[in-house]
């Protein structure tokens, strides 16, 4: 990773004011497509799509969450947090608690953080022995490609921050009252391995890059870019799916008498 | 119920225009309520919200959820739309699936649908005994006295809708190929029991209205209107309970200067 590719924005020329116009007149579409996407899915549609968002802290997931995810329909959306694993799911798997969170049909699952954890803060801070690691970069591949063949359009997100960004948005949670909550000493724990997790993002990346599940890495040193084109993916992903309003599964002449009939 | 009630729009003098820009501008203040209650469950806050819909089809419980609690950041809410119950439902009380969607601390919690469903549905169509159903209405009010004592607000919300509308939407469903996957014919069986309906929903109401946890009969005809109504009737929720930002639990000069020593 390379700090210098952080506060670029690829893929648009304006400004943050019209950054922030065009992801307003971005949400009709993906809103569009999202209900689209939702009703085909009680015609039998079963594809859906699921969001992957990692990155270090205070890159900008949560404000993602809130203005890409959030400007669509709420029951279109399953969303889910994954913390420090419980007692219950460190017994099983590494993807045992991430394959109960998959989305279900004409759903958009968003995975705030994800199996990646698996091998990036276990690879940095020793969680699990390094041939544990090396090993999961294969069945992540593996697991990514059952979904993809099974339906799932995967939007995988890696927010690119860089190190003096976050250093200003952390002194930033410490100055005010109101961002405190925010806030937590195990950030700055992992700031102090800042390289490490750079290079094991690099190799997460390389290693788990494939046709069917790409990454992509956007810039998040600008909260606004990264919203922007976040929402570009999603609305693309759902283009791919191209999700029809499903036929009427009954009579419709005949459930308009009914309905005339009784008046 | 009294279908001459339903087209009013108590506390609100404008017309649709104006309603439709009350509900913009008080989409901030909510969000801002909703944010705090968030942040306040990080610091030990354990109250929250639980926002229960319960009308006849088309009455826009839909849009409710989509334009006011999708105005708030997902990530603080935990929607469970409840559908005719599986057979392992079936197979427990009537509120074992209810207390395994209540939502945690700090959440708004919605229920489309709800409990509701087993002294409406369950009276009108014969699905349970009536001395069954007559049960059930004290089942809930402790229930939700109990709910209530645990540190939930609820919002007990009955869109109203008049027989006349629901024929006008249950008809443009049937116009448009973009409403089909929305309609199903048992919402026209359903209306054939149009006043048991009412009556069943008169009853459940009337019984079930407590102090702790109030019905409040919003007006449907109007769809801006209704949402208006939920809008504050939640935000009104939220500033009962007035979280407040919590206090850091962390040294805040301590963290600065590590920070600061990081670089």
């Amino acid at each position: 990773m390379n700090d210098s590719t952080t506060a670029d924005k690829p893929g648009f020329d304006g400004d943050k004011a019209a950054g922030e116009a065009a992801l307003a007149a971005g949400t009709s579409a993906l809103d569009e497509l999202q209900e689209r996407l939702f009703a085909a899915s009680k015609g039998g549609e079963t594809r859906n799509v699921l969001l992957v968002l990692q990155a270090m802290d205070t890159a900008g997931k949560g404000g993602i969450v809130r203005h890409v995810v959030g400007s669509v329909d709420p029951q279109g959306v399953e969303l889910t947090a994954f913390k420090a694993p419980s007692e219950e799911e460190r017994a099983h798997d590494f993807l045992w608690r991430i394959r109960k969170a998959l989305p279900g049909p004409g759903k958009i699952g968003v995975f705030d953080r994800s199996h990646y954890e698996d091998v990036l803060v276990h690879r940095v801070r020793g969680l699990s022995p390094l041939e544990e690691v090396e090993k999961r970069y294969g069945q992540i591949v593996d697991f990514e490609r059952e979904l993809v063949a099974s339906g799932t359009v995967m939007v995988k997100v890696f927010l690119h921050l860089s190190r003096e960004e976050q250093g200003k948005r952390l002194a930033e949670r410490l100055d005010r009252p109101d961002k405190y909550w925010k806030y937590n000493p195990r950030d700055v724990d992992d700031r102090a391995y800042w390289d490490d997790y750079q290079e094991a993002y690099r190799i997460a990346l390389d290693k788990t890059h494939t046709d069917e599940a790409p990454w992509f890495v956007v810039p998040a040193d600008r909260k606004w870019y990264a919203r922007l084109a976040v929402q570009s993916l999603l609305t693309q992903a759902l283009k791919k799916i191209d999700p029809q309003w499903p036929a009427a599964d009954f009579d419709v002449a005949h459930e308009q008498k009914r309905l005339a009939e009784l008046g």
